[in-house]
């Protein structure tokens, strides 16, 4: 089965869209930029939605729903925000169908023209804020602090499945404050649960740090992001959460009256992670035989292939191990089918991702040990029975650590300090890699380098040490290195 | 603060209207028809979601995510489908703003007309099917158990909050099976799930039946639904269950290879619910007060408040109280707002209809007792400190039973088995009611009794007994009554 995948060294890109494929992850639409999340797709968004919403829940967020469609004029409202966004977006202009004069299926009814346009969302901030000024009068209204889940639509031209489609899935938080402090507190709790799922749920390492002017979110005055590298050493932009300001505030007139009765204008941040994540998930662990999971993002985290065949004693000791394992936390499931055999379903396995396979077999069981195939390093080894279910959740621990571990090596490997102009376009114009350089923190030198190498600036590090040098494209003065990367 | 409300004896429609106003529910938006779900009302969708979520996956589906925008030309596809669905839909016909010409704003960019429209999906039989037609080739492919939670869009003309909105949240269930008979069990174990569900979890009694003719899902063979009784003694349709037959697999050329190697139409089933489940649970139990909510629906099940001020000694026992109870499952909030009066907490608690409300006072507490009030009849008792945490869950349960109770004893007191035009007449047009009534099984007469009374066919009982009779309209042969009544 692995067969029909193209390697990573081969074609990087097809091999994503072969395990996309292959795995059963996504697919492509009848409608332009659209894809169907098929059913291993959507358990991992699911995944990803269950320890993202009990998060924001334990931090005091709540959920609500905002209209999909948005007046067209609210766009044009806070004027970077229509810079940034509102060009490609699906416009509806009528409301209703009716049958074709000529017989043949339905057509638009030119009567049934709305009086104005609306857009599908292609976020919320307009709807939303337009909403919030009418839920703030008082102090006491905030802060509002509030999420939503939810479908989007950016009319993207050229769409790869999670990494960029025209509609995706997303949450989006958008909060209310009185201070500037507190909502600038706000997008920087929100970027570390962002940092945190990544790292320890996904066994993703990404960067964390605040996005240039350039990279800068439309609407906001900082942009806090995650960076994270893929195998094909390319950057890819894991979640953003914003500091917007009084911006959206002044836009839609939202003002409170302060404990001293004197009105102000509100404070906003608002942040999101989407399907994306999934096509990070896929591109930082996987490999030429199929998808990888960490143990933590699996939707089955083990399964149980009878071999030959299922018959009545193997099954009695799988569904054993099963429940002891299931008591455990530990999601199994056992392959029942009779009909494929067992090469064939651990080839099926091994693309899906499942991180352990415990294969049970006559012979062995005789013996008293069954095998087990971990997926991230495919090694086996033969388990006494009586061991498995303790075993086995030290085993997943293992491979989550493994994960993360081999993704940072990977990223350390690839990633250079930089001081010379003609070592950093040699490394974008060839291996690529991260690239820690000086940068004289402006525009123009950020769009240069972009236009000499197509690496931007992914970030400028929380993290980074005071270190004064040199502009490596102008020799100007730098108060501290920033992350440089070719990007998705 | 329920002075705020209109009584229902006064003005049943706005009562509603009032208590998803006030208790924080829902709110109109800047776009027509669309609401604004508001925390309050979307935890309680939360729930919806979490009990169906979990049943569906108990019962072997999975959910899947498939797009928003379907052709145009898919929905002519099916002929009863457009028939009941195409018209009143939003069209989306440009994929691009651009800037005014004059500087004002945005308008759509002319020049970016798609070659084919594309339709917010008011259902999606049509892109589903479309898509199933690749998924499915051999009987080993089914059955195909695919669930989808998602929001739709139907451009009603008249909307009321959750009842009937442009947009809504809903889950569509749309399976593929071999046979016929197994499409028709998926149909009833579903029609069966969501029975328990609302009988159950929501404490709101239903009928269950099949539609007549006039009232099924367009291109369905049968359509399963659940019948509610509101308090104004109309009958809400709760949820639908289809039995699609080969009509989809027809349309959209779904065949599959059986085990004997023919070639064979696959059958179908779509079922769903929607956030129109919320207006049926505001409906069935609420009061002139406000919000009655049952407690294995309300998000926050009891509510502590320190009586007349949280104070260290009060708030110590509060959190005792609430460590122990959450414990034992039950959700608990402590009101530590030291602005409110108790007087004006208590009156908030009753309009969200939170069920159980505990009273902390210095005095009752010198004494060894709290003040537990119960949201459902009012009443109030005083309970030793030392029982509270035994005594709350079965006060939960015992409101939970008892808002069941009470809504069957309503529905008892205003059902009727008639046998005269005279009577059947008097009842619609008075008072109301479920009238159970023999009909001579054809469309005509349900018309005709329709423009008579405005009441129609809410589904001929599951359980009915045979019992022939003659037909209320018209006098004809009748093998057993069917329910009539007028419906939201």
């Amino acid at each position: 089965m692995s067969k029909e995948i193209t390697s990573r060294s081969e074609n990087y890109s097809q091999w994503y869209l072969d395990i996309v494929k292959k795995a059963g992850l996504a697919e492509n639409s009848a409608v332009r930029g659209c894809m169907v999340i098929k059913p291993l797709g959507f358990a991992i968004w699911e995944k990803i939605h269950d320890y993202l919403d009990a998060e924001f829940k334990r931090t005091g967020h709540v959920n609500a729903y905002f209209p999909l469609l948005i007046p067209k004029s609210f766009l044009s409202r806070e004027a970077d925000h229509v810079e940034g966004f509102a060009k490609e977006c699906a416009v509806v202009t009528h409301h209703r169908l009716m049958n074709a004069p000529d017989g043949n299926g339905v057509v638009v009814d030119p009567s049934a023209r709305l009086e104005e346009e609306l857009i599908i969302r292609p976020t919320s901030e307009t709807i939303i804020w337009d909403t919030y000024s009418d839920w703030i009068q008082s102090y006491r209204d905030l802060p509002l602090l509030i999420n939503q889940w939810a479908n989007v639509l950016r009319w993207e031209m050229r769409t790869r499945p999670f990494l960029r489609t025209a509609e995706f899935l997303w949450q989006e938080g958008h909060t209310a404050h009185a201070t500037e402090g507190e909502a600038i507190e706000e997008a920087r709790k929100i970027h570390d649960i962002y940092a945190d799922f990544v790292q320890d749920i996904m066994a993703i390492p990404v960067v964390k740090g605040a996005k240039s002017e350039n990279e800068r979110f439309a609407g906001a005055i900082d942009t806090f992001t995650i960076e994270a590298m893929m195998q094909d050493k390319k950057a890819l932009q894991a979640g953003t959460s914003h500091f917007l300001g009084q911006n959206f505030a002044k836009a839609f007139d939202v003002k409170f009256l302060n404990e001293q009765n004197k009105e102000e204008l509100v404070w906003a941040t608002s942040w999101g992670v989407s399907t994306r994540l999934i096509g990070a998930l896929i591109m930082t662990h996987s490999d030429d035989s199929g998808l990888v999971l960490p143990p933590k993002m699996a939707p089955t985290q083990v399964v149980i292939v009878p071999i030959p065949k299922p018959n009545e004693e193997i099954l009695s000791v799988a569904e054993e191990i099963e429940h002891t394992l299931i008591e455990k936390g530990v999601s199994v499931k056992i392959d029942r089918d009779k009909k494929k055999r067992p090469g064939f379903k651990f080839a099926e396995y091994e693309m899906k991702g499942v991180p352990v396979r415990i294969g049970i077999g006559k012979r062995d069981l005789e013996k008293g040990v069954v095998e087990i195939a971990r997926r991230d390093t495919k090694e086996k080894q033969l388990i006494p029975l009586e061991e498995v279910c303790d075993f086995i959740p030290k085993l997943l621990e293992d491979i989550q650590g493994n994960l993360f571990d081999r993704a940072v090596k990977f990223r350390e490997d690839n990633t250079y300090y930089v001081d010379n102009w003609g070592e950093f376009e040699a490394i974008m114009k060839g291996e690529g890699g991260f690239v820690y350089a000086h940068w004289d923190g402006t525009s123009e030198t950020e769009n240069a380098i972009k236009e000499k190498t197509k690496a931007t600036i992914r970030c400028i590090p929380l993290d980074q040490k005071s270190e004064p040098g040199q502009c490596i494209l102008t020799g100007r003065a730098s108060a501290g290195r920033v992350l440089f990367a070719k990007a998705y």
